[in-house]
């Protein structure tokens, strides 16, 4: 390391360290009479907001939480997660979110492996957690959250229900300062293979990655997504990658927050009428329905600004959500990345068209954020020209970034490889600089040193009238490295076999959108294409199977 | 420091210090054509500055200019300026902002005091150069800067002419990772007694600053001063505490940025008019001045944002301002504090007012911007309340306060006293959060544990029509501590006594202005107040003579 000039401060100077607690500061002060709403539940101000995060502070505290404990939550969105997201570091202790989609067994292995202490524990899943007992052995209490007017019946010794313990604790509360790499919080990601691995965010982590996303999303005029007057309601749960960071910059904003408690459509689109909701961001599944519920036939969508990430929006969604009025961005990210890496960025030349002529651009995964390193590279690890073509693995530098995967330090060496965090996605980045998520890389078919997306010969397969499903994936070949190899279901009445796959194929060779080469020699046409529990295609399962 | 969970990131991990080039990746990004304009000389992309950045950093590096070194600065605000703000900490040296506005004895003790090694000057400041010879024995060469087609003579030996230096270096620069708590910057700021202090800021505070700035200026819709679609325009000079912090913040946005060179009232709105400026920052003295100019009076000047601060604005500038259709705001913040603390805040109902009711809001210093802890105190430390009367010294907490004054261990401490930045300003804070600068705490009169403003005092006794220039300044009192005592020049023409001046201080204290008690007992009639060297009051010297 060069040798810089560094001064000693003054013995007296507070030196700041970065803490989740700095993000409560302004909020309160621009807008004290903002609103925090619970669906139908509870409604209340951020100067309230504060004295209930001190109230649960003193609840967890008295109940014997240290810092360094780690305390799960298994709540749907509520007004007690966004007190939790904060309380919880701000003592001192890791905030656990439980992806409470997850089967029991992976619920377990998930609190096991994270060592929580405390669990926080909505009556939907009071049935789940009375099956932990002694498969959890860090375990040593839970607080119940109810909804209704009477807590449920469980086995489980409470301390207590949430609301009737925070209404007997005091509402101040002296939070203290510690180092700024404190882990503030923790969550699983699950991958197709072997057990979910824990990513960890630092109190410096969660801290500059909210400031980067305010000034991302209220300062560029091309995706001024949230604003001092916006109001705020996730679709992404806030067990999912801290519901993407947007309530800790909301928060920091001082917005009024709506939080919808277990996703219903209807209900999502009556509480965006009902609480003038004007910023919401989801996967494209639960946009697509939202989008096809009742609720949305009489209710108008106009003006609401939504963000899409998870996985890519067809644009035929797009231009849906453009006929409704929708204002509809693009971001990319992964639980490893806390999650913001690059967010939909339309210049001025862009802004000019007509809404439905930026849908193209809107679906792509766009640019990157302020102070992200990001590239595309190799299997060298060698830069791949932005050329809107080529393609290459994202790798990201960015002050939010897990530092590894807890209590896996040979995958966290593998996340990490050669300084860069490895995203498993390839993309191409065009020479304006806009990126276009291409496949993952486990996926795509490296070929005589090119790469062929498996999503894209996909869509083209799937274009021919006569298949219902397809699957491609990369087989070991002895001369090129690897062939992409076809498996197709066809369509019900149609009879097919792999020249008509070829032949459809050559179109898009004639026109110049696909490389001769791209075209599989092997296509096998199924009955049924293997797919994963959660209904994915098992591409893993189809390579084995064709290896064998 | 309590015991909270740290963990090891991994050996790979990239750890994302937080540098000042890290600020130099979005604005290119989102914007590579938007441009930088130097007055009538020169104009170029963001392109162009990212390779000009790198320019420097080769000249500078090739004439020997190593980590930890120090490089002043002497110029007009120009593009060099703005690649200096980059490319010299960039390379791991320090910048200091030489304010060419000083004596060259205080100039020559500042860069003395600093250790500069290397100065880019500009040709208006050769002849002052010429002078530091054995004086500044620190320093080892210097680079001119030359806006006309042949640089000045000089006896000075520089490295050569900096746009010949940048045109011959490579446009390449792999800028090296360090310690985020290198120092960036240095600068003196100067008081009415004893030598110019030296502060000094980060990188990492500097990254910590734009960042808190970016979505202050971005996000909240009451001051949306500095947005992607905005071009920028200093008002307030380069080398007066980073120019508020602006162009690190236009730069990470890609804004365009205009930089006008010397100030001149009519080049300034000329420029404005040209190049399509939409935010401006100044003293309200220079925006009184571009107010006034020629220039001022033949353009309309409607939608310019103008951020004052540095001193209070009278009512009468601010509604001459929205006359004109500016768009007018306060900040306030000081060379300690990197600077900004707080800025105007409107709420909804504020900005419903017509602009000209909004004015007596906008001339206050604001709200405390995000993370920024601040508060008012009494002389024992102990918090004053927000009553929109009691007067305490602001102090504050932010992560971007210098960490102490230059080789002055004392005076830091001191600075530092209890753990907060003292500010030496005395305010209230009403109970919407508003922060009202009264005094300086040094000219504030405490009497019997109260506080009385020798601001408000002197604006109360100006308003007699037969009072010329008036100064209040506290006095020794065994009973009291401190009582009030007042020197006035009467107005040409009239004659004037102590109980003249009794009495229209009455007229305040019975319609409530002011208590009984801020009227001074000891009133002197003179032909002359005693001011200091550039003209201000001089308060410590009519004090000593009080007493004497």
């Amino acid at each position: 390391m060069i040798k810089t000039k560094i001064l000693a401060p003054s013995q007296n100077a507070h030196p700041y360290p970065l803490l989740i607690k700095s993000l409560l500061l302004s909020g309160q002060r621009y807008e004290p009479n903002n609103e925090i709403v619970y669906s139908d539940v509870l409604r209340y101000s951020y100067k309230t907001l504060i004295q209930r995060i001190c109230q649960l502070a003193n609840v967890l505290t008295e109940a014997g939480v240290q810092a360094g404990d780690t305390v799960a939550v298994m709540d749907w969105d509520s007004h007690r997660y966004l007190e939790a997201y904060f309380a919880v570091p701000m003592i001192g202790a890791v905030l656990h979110h439980v992806n409470v989609r997850l089967s029991l067994d992976q619920i377990i292995y998930t609190m096991d492996h994270a060592e929580d202490n405390y669990v926080l524990v909505h009556d939907d899943f009071l049935i789940l957690a009375e099956q932990f007992g002694k498969k959890i052995p860090s375990i040593r209490g839970y607080v119940q959250l109810t909804d209704t007017a009477s807590a449920a019946e469980t086995s489980l010794n409470t301390l207590g229900e949430y609301e009737a313990l925070l209404a007997s604790a005091s509402d101040q509360y002296d939070f203290p300062d510690f180092d700024e790499n404190s882990i503030a919080t923790t969550f699983y990601t699950t991958g197709t293979t072997g057990n979910p691995k824990g990513v960890y965010f630092s109190h410096r982590q969660l801290v500059l990655h909210t400031l980067n996303m305010a000034a991302t999303l209220g300062c560029y005029e091309g995706q001024p997504l949230l604003r001092s007057n916006d109001v705020y309601m996730p679709m992404t749960p806030m067990f999912h990658v801290h519901a993407w960071g947007v309530p800790y910059v909301a928060t920091m904003l001082g917005v009024k927050q709506v939080y919808p408690g277990r996703y219903e459509p209807n209900k999502l689109v009556e509480l965006f009428a009902r609480e003038k909701v004007t910023f919401s961001h989801g996967v494209p599944t639960i946009l697509q329905m939202v989008l096809d519920s009742e609720a949305a036939k009489t209710t108008d969508l106009s003006g609401w600004k939504m963000l899409t990430g998870g996985s890519a929006p067809t644009l035929g969604m797009a231009k849906h959500m453009a006929d409704r009025g929708i204002l509809f961005y693009t971001a990319y990210g992964m639980s490893e990345t806390c999650p913001l890496l690059t967010a939909t960025y339309l210049r001025h030349d862009e802004l000019a068209k007509p809404m439905s002529d930026q849908m193209a651009e809107r679906i792509k995964t766009g640019v990157p954020i302020a102070m992200v390193d990001l590239k595309i590279v190799d299997v060298m690890g060698n830069d791949v020209p932005h050329d809107g073509e080529s393609m290459g693995e994202v790798v990201a530098r960015a002050p939010w970034l897990t530092q590894g995967y807890y209590k896996e330090p040979e995958k966290s060496d593998e996340l990490w490889e050669n300084g860069w965090l490895h995203t498993g996605d390839v993309a191409s980045i065009s020479p304006e600089g806009t990126l276009e998520i291409k496949d993952r890389i486990k996926d795509v078919i490296k070929t005589g040193g090119e790469w062929i997306s498996s999503l894209e010969l996909e869509n083209l397969i799937s274009q021919n009238e006569a298949v219902n499903q397809v699957a491609v994936v990369g087989v070991p070949d002895e001369r090129w490295g690897e062939r992409p190899f076809a498996m197709i279901v066809p369509a019900e009445g149609y009879s097919i076999d792999a020249a008509d796959i070829k032949q459809h194929l050559q179109h898009y060779v004639d026109s110049g959108q696909i490389a001769k080469w791209a075209i599989p020699e092997r296509i096998s046409i199924v009955s049924e294409i293997p797919k994963t529990s959660v209904g994915k295609i098992n591409k893993k399962l189809i390579r084995d199977q064709v290896d064998a």
